[in-house]
């Protein structure tokens, strides 16, 4: 039912993306946010019906991954604070790999989730952090999704780079020394910067998503968005959300409050 | 950091739903549309932080479920056609319950997928259904994404009543005898008639989750949608992807293409 790629105008990139298998790793860990993982992956998914990607879900260990986080007890922020989990529900992904035997990734996706917080507060389990700053340089393409862009900067992928991260966990994300040498951008539904993509937060990662496999393939990805009937917010500098939390530098723009998205034309 | 429901005018219905925990029973199938499922899901996972409820994830048996539909060779309709999906990516669900154990359900959710277009057209299996058209007496509320609502309408659940379904699949949903007496609704982002929620395709099941459970649980809704970034389209009548897609009796009207939401004002 999706288009192919003949007719439209790629680009260099999109075309030899186009005649290429892409890996795409998923990074998870406990505590990972539903829709920072699902949102993206649903447009991946739709996509490999017609184009060749394989998945490798990634974690500390193989099987089922916990959504719901596990309690922390030391609060360093008042935006985190202490809190017990364990009366959420919790749904469950399946890790497909660990951070030892993961594939060669083109592609590496990285979510948030409460479940990083007491990774980076309370233990010092660097592995994923290890495993990224590793993967990075072989990888073509990253992307992080709401506090995501945390993981990436205390990996150091960030330095010297312009990056975005949730809204309502601005202070801790940019704050506590997670990384030098970083422009954290305050208005943005999403930053690119070179191969590095972060989103701003949950939802965001569905537009960012949008805009980064469309940079990557094309159009084709017009017609993706169409069929699962969503209208991605198409404009990287709109974040109406950047103003509600008041975050530092948020651009009051009004214009920011209001956008319209219909669905996408496609050719 | 969600309020609690101290000073909000709530319902009756709200009022009792916010001081009782519901059990909500999300049933899957191989083949799942990973966002019909996770979308919403992601809803409730927020919302349970704060309000009490349970999760079972129900199939044909327990431990991981794919969303990778497996082939189908029969095409009966040119809207589903002989499929091998075999080369998609296949991120995988986690079951807890199978139809045979799963607990008391007061709410029930539905997805959409390829694969149910497997199970109709080529087996026999109605064991989905048949728990369905069982425990929906029992529960409160029943809600369906995508052509989840073809599910209700073969479990007989839509008998008298008025529904929508995916729009790109609209002629297979609503032409195949798949229910008796069933007012399909063509221009809907999603359709609640008494205790029964059916939503448009995908993404729309995001929308009418964010509705039904402002339904049951008041306006508390609206600050788990600011908190995850996404603005959720609030017009139950709001379907540009009816007129996309050319479903019969779609509304014309141009009001229709265009709709914004901003952050929703929270109090």
């Amino acid at each position: 039912m999706l288009d192919s790629a003949v007719g439209q105008n790629l680009t260099p990139e999109q075309q030899a993306n186009t005649n290429r298998t892409l890996s795409i790793g998923y990074v998870v860990y406990e505590g990972f946010t539903p829709l920072d993982v699902w949102g993206p992956m649903e447009l991946i998914f739709q996509l490999s019906n017609v184009r060749n990607m394989t998945l490798a879900v990634i974690s500390h260990k193989k099987g089922p991954v916990n959504a719901r986080s596990p309690p922390h007890g030391v609060g360093h922020d008042p935006e985190i604070g202490a809190a017990d989990y364990s009366h959420m529900v919790n749904p469950q992904i399946v890790a497909t790999h660990t951070f030892d035997d993961a594939p060669h990734l083109d592609v590496i996706v990285v979510p948030g989730g409460a479940g990083y917080f007491r990774l980076v507060e309370e233990t010092e389990n660097t592995i994923m952090e290890d495993f990224l700053a590793r993967r990075t340089p072989d990888a073509d393409y990253v992307a992080s999704v709401c506090i995501g862009s945390v993981i990436l900067a205390r990996a150091g992928i960030l330095e010297g780079r312009r990056a975005t991260t949730n809204k309502a966990a601005w202070t801790w994300s940019t704050n506590h020394n997670h990384g030098k040498n970083i422009t954290w951008v305050p208005s943005a539904r999403w930053v690119q910067d070179g191969k590095i993509w972060t989103s701003s937060g949950v939802a965001a990662g569905i537009d960012m998503m949008w805009a980064f496999l469309r940079h990557v393939y094309g159009p084709i990805l017009d017609t993706v968005v169409n069929s699962i009937e969503y209208t991605p917010h198409t404009d990287a500098d709109w974040d109406p959300f950047s103003v509600l939390f008041k975050v530092p530098g948020a651009s009051q723009n009004q214009s920011q409050v209001k956008e319209c998205d219909a669905p996408l034309p496609t050719t």
